[in-house]
């Protein structure tokens, strides 16, 4: 099985710097509707989530039966790959390790796209070209994880042309979208209509920290694909409290701008200071940092209590490559005097 | 899609008889360990549910490597067809439509062996002449549903006696196990090492009250099997509250105690009952009655706020079948008023 971040289970730790949550934790009144939302779990769910799809719809402008929700963003990966089939397939590499999971249950060819350390691990036009006609289905994810980097828009825009000319579905996932910046100008959710083979992706669960209730949901113009993925899934995933809490996040948005200004100061102190220890980072917009370092600084920072994301086991990575969540001023600092400590005690600075 | 029972998001309702689920409703322990669970839900969840695999397998005599936890039972009807692939399949009708639907997405041919009304929809002898070396994957619930019915005891060996020499993977659905006054005889997770070929099923949902919640478990000697399904959906689909609340539900011995004494005495009641109406009643030993009755009972029960299972859309029914849950005595003493004025107003009595 491939390892993940966000493991705490298998570790002590004081901080947990794997996995890319919102630093703010789940906000008071989300934790309250689902808390609340227990009380009704006698019930099965509503297998037309109506209350949350309604909320979705006014929020990204489109309609209710472009909507699909999943017990987080994840079980719509499989769900997709379940409704399609793909013979062949195309994904980025480093990338998300589902994406590939996902293909294999469906015995689909997976090509890869290596993105390259020399050229910042940002997707190039060559990946154009690796776009040909036997291609089903392709998955990107727009910032990557576990890099950061966004696809240049041009870049973007020229790939969603060439899939819809070739007819090849595209899965761009968007899970990180609401820590970037340039959130408005990245999102797609306005392309739907004009990209019926675009199938975007999107979360609660980093946005408002809610990964444990698992919520996502997937929007479309093609009502037809949406069906087929719902045959493919069992019709109560997303569970009452995850709808609830789901519900209740919509409204927070003034949390959610919190949470962006904090991340935009951090990520950049962040990245300052990792470079004075000599750490080679990249350029992630996103609410996470991936760098380059010694092979052992995972560990040590580990030893005391400090989880990094190891990223050694990510197809295109090896040993020494980390992604860690931009977090609270006052973590990161604490995370900071770890690594000051690590390099004074080996010397390597 | 099809229509499930405790749909209560359709209707108006005042109480739901369509869901067959525990009539004490969700334990207060159990409330409050998922509800506390959702203040840890910035965390992702444990994707080995360490606890709650413990408790199962302390719970279930069976070693913690022999378990698959998922987002309800349902969940692992379609990992487990995911992971099989069958090219061939028996099911027997009727029967839960999600066993259907899950081997549709593998493009399985799907064989159908019909319960006959006039044997009382009990499965007979006969089945075995269906078991033949073609089939990949057989379903059976037991008790079933929508009847009630068990699988005489010497039939079930003799099935997985047949299945274990023609290598035919067999998944038994026992997720109303626990309502049985023969629960003891009924569990099959005794025979998992002796039957390799053997995939029980069980629900939280059902016995705890907390569909809502999801979470369901599968028990198989054969790991690899284990394994494969766990390729086949996200590794976090069992949430941090559904965690949580399995574990304290392993708790509430007296809770089941008290059900299953309430259920077996308002079962034989309410069956008792139904029948002095004229209305067919059939053998169910489980927590819900089955039933055969005017085409118009549903919606005029509906239209004073009680709804009952509607069968007619279920494979191998029609109009006129019904599935009601057992409830508590007042509940139960409600719907049989409504029957009563049913009855007094149509002169069919």
């Amino acid at each position: 099985m491939h390892k993940h971040g966000g493991d705490i289970y298998s570790n002590t730790y004081k901080i947990d710097f794997s996995a890319n949550i919102n630093p703010l934790g789940i906000p008071e009144n989300v934790c309250r509707a689902a808390a609340q939302a227990v009380e009704q779990c006698a019930s099965y769910p509503d297998t037309e989530y109506r209350g949350l799809r309604a909320g979705i719809a006014k929020k990204e402008g489109v309609d209710e039966d472009e909507i699909i929700c999943g017990n987080g963003a994840a079980e719509l990966i499989f769900a997709i790959t379940a409704a399609l089939r793909p013979k062949k397939a195309l994904l980025v590499v480093p990338g998300f390790a589902e994406y590939e999971q996902a293909l294999r249950t469906q015995d689909c060819e997976v090509l890869f796209h290596e993105l390259k350390e020399e050229q910042g691990f940002t997707l190039t036009e060559e990946y154009l070209e690796a776009l040909t006609p036997d291609l089903d289905l392709i998955f990107l994810c727009n910032p990557n994880n576990p890099t950061g980097c966004l696809i240049p828009r041009e870049l973007l825009a020229a790939i969603l042309e060439k899939c819809r000319s070739l007819q090849i579905r595209a899965v761009v996932d968007s899970c990180f979208l609401d820590f970037l910046k340039e959130r408005e100008e990245v999102d797609l959710s306005g392309e739907l209509q004009a990209h019926p083979e675009l199938f975007l992706l999107k979360a609660f669960t980093k946005t408002y920290a809610m990964a444990g209730l698992r919520l996502g949901y997937g929007l479309c113009a093609d009502r037809a694909l949406l069906q087929q993925m719902r045959q493919c899934i069992q019709p109560w995933s997303v569970s009452i409290p995850a709808q609830a809490a789901g519900c209740a996040a919509l409204k927070e948005e003034a949390y959610v701008e919190e949470a962006r200004a904090m991340i935009f100061e951090e990520r950049e102190r962040l990245k300052q200071e990792l470079r004075v220890f000599g750490l080679k980072v990249y350029n992630s917009r996103a609410n996470y940092i991936f760098f380059r370092g010694p092979e052992d600084l995972g560990e040590s920072c580990a030893a005391e209590g400090f989880l990094l994301r190891d990223c050694s086991n990510y197809r295109g990575l090896e040993a020494g490559f980390y992604r860690i969540a931009v977090r609270r001023p006052e973590e990161n600092a604490a995370l900071l005097g770890v690594l000051e400590q690590y390099y004074r005690k080996n010397h390597q600075r």
